[in-house]
């Protein structure tokens, strides 16, 4: 079973609902912290625990906090990502900070030339990657189709897709469509090797294909926000309209609050598994910050069966091709 | 009043609807179109029509179509702007086809660089602008200040703000953050005669501020398509689990019938009075293709309001500020 080293630090509720993750996964963790917080609620579990002094602050900055903080628990973590000790990471703390260690201590991929970051989505049946989500605001189109191969191997080993399709973030369907950018990206990715299916719009961040969607991180970051935000609202005003009923009804409440709480977890991407930074030398998982201990196991046992399933070996095999 | 030029043959349920529409909505308007279908649809409402033999399909090429249907709905209605006829056109046509009409027949806004279109979506209490929308995929710093002094203008006579609150979307909100493009506009932006708040993240799309989101027509395509598809995907999904219910609780249908449909017209734009053309001479409105006569003879109330808060003098005292 591969091993995953677990930021226990990291997030709204570090470490008591990350610790708690950890034992409930079931899944091979080092955990890496403060050691004095972190034993008592190990528990009679037997995690083990590599003892980590600092922790970077969500309002740090990433690069300058990492290099201040040597004994953070996102470098220790990093570190033994390094060292082969484990063979990812998962954290719940800044993302800005995750980056900056994967690039710093971890390393990237022999011939990735930007590691990008990969949001994974609830979309058609088995979900849908976005990438890059905010790494890159400006691409070539090498990264770009860089970033098509190891959204492959990611929709493959995390959403079990085989040959899974790939479009292009466009503001039309047709190969002319777009930028400079997208027209040299179209043509590239038509002669990659992947399961290229042309361009797509923003409406199919939403439809069932294609299950791989690639664009720079300006407009992946802002496509994702804008998507996570109209469905937070449109459940707002749905809530809104529900309670008025249920005021004059409050019989039907029990009818209700299921569903309701059901839609929820399915909409909201954070209860998805978090977003994976692709490119790096390990299997590295960047959870949500507000993410719970229901929440962290399930980004634990992602984060392992993406090891277990050689995402390295199928993002190199790609780069490869 | 101010009048207002009708493409009758545009939408896809024209010119039924339009026409109806055009009727129903009290507004001095010009029917362009097809003699023989439209007199008999105009009845007694002894609404004015000017010949135009010719269509403009939605597959055609739009500038194209142009210069060959001289004589095509669009291009006539564009003629009567262009002539001081009327003070502004509408269209449920090719989008493609009305920004040409508008750029090779109505011309440009003295000092306009570029047209924008500005999408107009239901968030806040009052509306949010937002643009560009598609056409400019490709911007400068200036275009960028112009897209925000003509979507204050807009915010004015279509939302009834004073004093709109402008946001740049880009990725995070200090001022450092986004690509080249982003860093210049917030500091020219910062300099320029609007109510600027700064940054704003792909969230703030559906939030109460600010009112006018600028951005370059490929970001902002992209995020108008994302979060209308995603308002969309929730609302069906809602709808599933209610369908379910009612499956079991046929007695409760009327219960929610009416407040689902008030929110599906309160959450989709087209309910909203179309997309405006800025930066030429006229108020050029491009109504949703599906728009019913209920939306057109809305859309035709916003664009004559908009003529009659004279929008385009706004936007001139703006651009010489």
């Amino acid at each position: 079973m591969a091993r995953i080293a677990l930021d226990a630090m990291g997030g709204d509720h570090a470490p008591v609902e990350t610790v708690a993750g950890a034992v409930a996964s079931g899944v091979d963790v080092v955990l890496v912290g403060d050691e004095a917080q972190l034993a008592p609620l190990v528990g009679d579990s037997g995690l083990p625990i590599v003892h980590a002094e600092d922790v970077i602050d969500m309002a740090d900055d990433p690069a300058k906090a990492l290099r201040e903080k040597r004994r953070s628990s996102i470098a220790v973590a990093a570190q033994l990502v390094a060292d082969g000790e484990v063979d990812g990471m998962v954290s719940a703390g800044s993302t800005g900070a995750v980056m900056a260690a994967s690039a710093m201590i971890i390393g990237r991929l022999e011939g990735v030339s930007r590691p990008a970051i990969a949001a994974v989505i609830p979309a058609g049946e088995r979900g849908k990657i976005v990438l890059d989500a905010g790494a890159n605001p400006d691409v070539t189109t090498k990264h770009l189709v860089q970033f098509a191969i190891m959204g492959s191997a990611l929709a493959e080993t995390r959403l079990g897709i085989v040959e899974p399709t790939v479009g292009l973030l466009n503001i039309g369907h047709e190969p002319g469509k777009g930028r400079d950018q997208e027209r040299a990206a179209h043509d590239a990715l038509e002669k990659a090797p992947i399961n290229f299916i042309g361009n797509v719009e923003g409406y199919e961040i939403v439809a069932d294909q294609p299950d791989v969607i690639v664009t720079d991180g300006f407009t992946g970051n802002v496509a994702l926000k804008t998507s996570e935000a109209t469905s937070r609202f449109v459940m707002a005003a749905i809530k809104h309209e529900l309670g008025e009923v249920l005021t004059e009804r409050p019989d039907l409440a029990e009818l209700f609050a299921p569903r309701l709480a059901g839609l929820g977890e399915k909409l909201h991407p954070e209860s998805h598994g978090g977003a994976s930074l692709l490119g790096v030398k390990g299997v590295v998982t960047i959870a949500h910050g507000s993410s719970s201990r229901a929440v962290m196991a399930n980004v634990l046992r992602m984060t392992v069966a993406e090891a277990e399933r050689h995402l390295l070996d199928r993002i190199r095999a790609g780069l490869q091709a």
